[in-house]
């Protein structure tokens, strides 16, 4: 046991809140605050405090990513997937952002007492399915059983490593002035395909979720050139959030333009109704990558010829102007700031 | 999005039950019949199904262990720990149990809205230490809040990865009659403090917990001798169960000796108190490892001046007798059978 006498315990830091709010798992700044101020001073290390979605490690002979998320995504079918694929999918893309070959995944499962052994069954099918498409295998598990009411049916976590290709080293701490930053497709099909189905609209049927394995949309941008700076799936927070990230950690500003998202027309239809931001609704099948702007055109056309990467766009560029911020060029011209969200809009997207 | 068509879906299993029951997380055989008729078919591969507790990845270099656990232990607060050290100890020990010297972790939080920041606060500094002591970094995470009363307070999935030592293939498959069986100390400690918090019991103080990173005590092994054929830490389940998986797997027997096992008097008369038969409890810092008679003495020898082992005991061997089984020769010279639980004396112990 580890004693903590009073005299040498370590204070709680000064926080907004007391206890932990539905906002501190969003992905925002009560997110960034819970993470920044809490987590990180207790296990500061070097890969760690690059707040990277996977970690590098060096190991004889070179080096491996490392990456795990949790899913507790309600409901547990949605439109495009389920909890399964979500799982597979989302730690593969943590694992293949670095540019790493993912090569196996763990599995730990919370099972809720009385989940319908039919429903795990379907769950498992789309993961075997999933993990079949991704090209990973599942190498080891862990299965817990919770009563009655101590969890909501079903979480998952996936850990995965992949292998980094010699050569490649795609660290956010890279991108400059001039980097071109591309989208690869329609944004907010995830976290409106849930928010949809949640609040049962009628838009349902026909929002679906992106989720997607996008290793081998990886692969083909590194086809093209090894000089990517960063690279990053907008998952939680959305487009908004990542590229605040981006423009936070490097202290250079971010700026893009409007008329150049691609948004599907439901999906659009859906967040005006709702009043929602499609900037900051959570994609599980997008990636967004900076790169060098004389690789921009070559980098975007690659991805063009891939079937996940079919709609992909020059979202907007890094610049000199407003340090840590990222702006953006609307279609009638004016400029707006696009902030890190405080909260989410909605909860249990992943 | 994976469609099933439903004559091209695979048939649920025929299994003893229809809904998740909490004996299906209990380490025993319907944790089994869970794994090996629902989960196994769906992932099958060569490593997975050697259904190990961590697995042994070949990458150019040299071996990589991975193993993953999700702790859900309730209380989150026992005698002699909480859920947080456990959940660094446990895949630090998963881990160590291939031979593997940890070198990262990953840690994923699922938070339930309204838990206190000083609790959250209280299990990130016992891992903090706990990690030291083990040494290693945690160096990616993830952390999920879900609404009040979606899950119980605080669950933590760690994963980890260590790097195999040249020439150690630890593999129950090498498991030989005549090998003799060694464990490293006292048992019932963990799933007894958790168990007479629990309920209240006034043993409660006395009991403790022996949760504690087993890599030292791993090392100390291999500097012994690297030809160990089998090595695991007896949780959920207890000796009983670990026992019963390598006369399984090998279908060889396992005869061990009721007046080797070390077992403290307190936990012994809560044990007794509660009709709990310490063999099948769980266990947080101790390991059993099979190793070739001709070693055993010298790794007895050199596991009792490691501050871990010093009540390791040789509690029996492994015989051509009785494939499959194990058995226990009592205090009063009797023979019985120590059979896999079905289900488990009780849930949630880590």
């Amino acid at each position: 046991m580890i004693e903590f006498p009073e005299s040498l315990s370590c204070p709680v830091p000064i926080m907004r809140h007391d206890t932990i709010q539905l906002a501190h798992g969003s992905g925002g700044k009560l997110s960034s605050e819970l993470i920044d101020k809490l987590i990180i001073p207790r296990f500061t290390n070097k890969t760690l405090d690059k707040l990277e979605d996977q970690a590098i490690l060096d190991i004889p002979g070179g080096k491996i990513a490392f990456s795990t998320d949790t899913f507790v995504v309600d409901p547990i079918f949605f439109p495009g997937g389920n909890i399964g694929e979500l799982a597979i999918n989302g730690t593969v893309n943590d694992v293949a952002m670095s540019g790493a070959k993912p090569i196996a995944l763990s599995v730990g499962f919370v099972l809720e007492e009385g989940l319908p052994l039919e429903t795990l069954h379907r769950i498992l099918l789309s993961m075997e399915e999933a993990a079949k498409i991704a090209d990973v295998q599942i190498v080891t598990g862990d299965t817990k059983v919770v009563s009655r009411g101590s969890c909501d049916k079903i979480f998952i976590n996936t850990s995965g490593i992949g292998l980094v290709p010699d050569g490649v080293n795609i660290d956010m701490s890279q991108i400059q002035t001039g980097d071109k930053i591309i989208l690869s497709g329609t944004i907010a099909d995830h976290g409106m395909a849930v928010l949809t189905t949640r609040k049962g609209l009628s838009f349902q049927s026909r929002v679906k979720s992106d989720t997607a394995a996008l290793n081998g949309l990886v692969d083909t941008i590194l086809e093209v050139t090894k000089d990517v700076h960063a690279m990053r799936d907008p998952t939680r927070g959305g487009v908004a959030t990542t590229l605040n990230e981006f423009a936070k950690q490097t202290q250079l500003g971010i700026c893009i333009r409007e008329d150049r998202i691609p948004v599907e027309p439901d999906v659009k239809g859906a967040c005006e109704v709702l009043g929602i931001d499609p900037l900051y609704v959570a994609n599980e099948g997008k990636l967004i990558c900076v790169v060098p702007h004389e690789h921009a055109e070559s980098v975007l056309a690659a991805m063009r010829r891939h079937p996940l990467g079919r709609q992909s766009v020059i979202l907007g560029e890094v610049v000199n102007d407003h340090p840590g911020m990222v702006t953006m060029k609307s279609l009638l011209g004016a400029k707006r700031i696009i902030d890190m969200p405080i909260g989410e809009q909605l909860p249990r997207i992943c």
